[in-house]
């Protein structure tokens, strides 16, 4: 087979087995070094201005897990899963964007000018539009989080993204700024057989239109 | 090279090799049978109780592109790509729900009291919750747009995300429907030479925590 041909297929394959996973191999520990490469990679995805508004916090004791669990409805795969990533949103804040843009200019290829119209027009986009930020931090970190759940399919580990959670009790606990929303949990470890296939999807005409 | 690790590089290639692209090739056309697999492939995305509250508009006449045009800035990127989707988020509504389910209980892996179960759920999530019902709009929208990133690579076709367009514009011209946000533009095509790289990142241990 071509390369490229295998390359379509390992990307098409990574899509398409992608499953959900609700069980997961209590016994099976991910290092910290492997979920540092997770996270690695998953802030390559893009974000707004390339402002990279998220945090991941890698929930992986048993203490830190039992606090999750509690907020996540008792789920046990918070429990059972290698670990279980708070992926957070932050709401853009102008004011940081110099900073981020830094290296981008300082690699030759932005020029200075460009990173000041960034910064203004990032101040116009989002200043004083709560909405606006709220979204921008949502979109961030889901865009991270898909990112996280094809890194983890590289390491063949599976990945499943939860909404349902006690959005209030994570902030408290896990100790997250007044600029940070917990966008979703990622549970990441070794699935077990019992697992649901990908679930059927709508027909794509219903989802497709053209233009 | 063993299988396994082609593997691992070719989904860490696509990761690490992305980059947003502003300048694309416009006299590279892409099929619609083209962008029907890159939304087939889109919509294995996971979404919160797999409601797939999402639907994407492939913008590729030049008539159309020229509207979405004058929405996004006039940045030129529209114009030039082969197509832009407009992908929409649509407001969870649990009423929908038993019929999204209804493959996965006619496929035999879920029960139907479980199906009943997720729709208590969902309409105890999102009904009467408006910041939820966008939330998640904007995520199940944002985990399909990052699919159909991945989708596209796994084609040899570049992508960019864009925030920047008019909204209120987007719905009017485009006919979203009131149950529809526009949660980001996705150009896709052939990137011509001259794009940036993937931007600098910042530190992992801002970004990382463990608990």
């Amino acid at each position: 087979m071509e390369p490229v041909n295998n390359r379509h297929r390992v990307l098409v394959d990574a899509i398409e087995k992608r499953i959900s996973a609700n069980y997961y191999d209590p016994a099976h520990l991910l290092p910290d070094s492997g979920l540092t490469e997770l996270v690695r990679l998953a802030t390559l995805a893009p974000s707004a201005f390339n402002f990279q508004n998220w945090r991941f916090i890698a929930v992986r004791t048993p203490e830190a897990k039992r606090k999750l669990w509690e907020a996540a409805g008792r789920q046990a795969k918070v429990l059972e899963a290698s670990a279980t990533f708070i992926i957070c949103g932050q709401l853009p804040d102008h004011s940081v964007l110099p900073e981020r843009l830094r290296p981008s200019v300082e690699a030759g290829f932005m020029p200075e000018a460009t990173s000041v119209l960034w910064v203004r027009g990032a101040n116009a986009l989002y200043t004083g539009n709560a909405r606006m930020q709220r979204d921008e931090a949502i979109r961030s970190a889901t865009f991270g989080a898909a990112t996280l759940m094809f890194a983890a399919a590289a390491n063949s580990l599976a990945t499943g993204a939860m909404v349902g959670f006690d959005p209030d009790e994570v902030v408290r606990e896990f100790g997250l700024g007044p600029d940070e929303v917990p966008v979703l949990l990622m549970t990441v470890g070794r699935t077990l057989p019992d697992n649901w296939p990908q679930k059927p999807r709508r027909p794509l005409q219903e989802v497709l239109e053209f233009a």
